[in-house]
């Protein structure tokens, strides 16, 4: 992957805004929710929509099943073997009966020792045009992936941020004209 | 206000709830962006739009004009004061020259002193539906302010991650369809 690929950004600094996003999510969660209230924490979007906790079971099962694994999929099998999918629902069965903090702490211990094992790839020359094969999306590169890693964290932390709005948004008065975070879905 | 005026919630939480947010956002300003690359801290979403450092400096210059100041007023003076008008763009001059550490630390001193007043007033007996008057919507109450902060609070972390992610959104690939935040805007 030549830098004319990548857009202005050169690689090394990529894998530095990368690095730095990923190890600031397990305390960005503590930060949000720690000691919060029960009820927010178990707030929703309504139906089948997340609650703050349901988020933080999301990510503890990526970094058990999703991006370290496929990094590493990559990198020793390239792609002739596609990923295993990802399950998006098998945290809520994984999470049952443990706390927030409980949560919180499984989180920190696995992100650590997924930063090391990525500082270790880097460290050994990570190219970032390896090349996998995703169930659905076929050709994809370890570059997508650590990209992507970075940018899903940070859309749970919105996603957190935006279902706990939506908890004060409704007696909020005619200032809701104010906050378009009440008005997201996503 | 009465409890049915209020929806399912009871004041007593909804206070609880409150000042859990207000109590934790600078913490999360923190933990999502000390030390974080400063190419990150300024990005933005392009034109006119804030970039995290940006949003901190907003929030600093709502702690010193906006939220207890205009509690006071609605508990000092009712409805015959108006709002002063609150200048979104005020802080950008504010800022200027400082760093995020400086900016942090402005937050979480102001927000501490803004909460014990806060509290001060709860133990007085804060009357949620005492009224003031906003310079654009008319007649509005004190647990209209204070839900709105705290939902104003939550929108600033959506923002900052929101406006983070989409550095990285580029670098995705196919992934991007997985990634709603990249395309919201609010």
């Amino acid at each position: 992957m030549t830098p004319s690929d990548r857009g202005p950004h050169d690689t090394t600094l990529d894998l530095e805004a990368i690095l730095a996003t990923l190890e600031r999510t397990p305390r960005t969660f503590r930060a949000m929710l720690e000691g919060l209230p029960e009820d927010l924490l178990h707030t929703t979007e309504g139906g089948e929509t997340w609650s703050p906790f349901d988020v933080v079971g999301h990510l503890v099962h990526g970094e058990r099943t999703d991006w370290i694994p496929r990094l590493e999929i990559i990198l020793n099998e390239g792609e002739s073997r596609p990923f295993d999918p990802f399950d998006r629902f098998a945290q809520l069965e994984a999470s049952r009966g443990k706390s927030i903090g409980d949560l919180l702490a499984e989180l920190e211990g696995l992100r650590t020792s997924n930063i090391e094992r990525l500082r270790a790839r880097i460290g050994a020359g990570l190219d970032l045009a390896a090349a996998g094969t995703h169930p659905d999306f076929g050709r994809v590169t370890a570059g997508e992936l650590l990209s992507t890693w970075a940018a899903h964290d940070l859309g749970h932390v919105a996603q957190i941020a935006r279902v706990l709005a939506k908890r004060f948004g409704e007696d909020a008065g005619p200032w809701r004209a104010y906050l378009p975070i009440l008005e997201d879905r996503t």
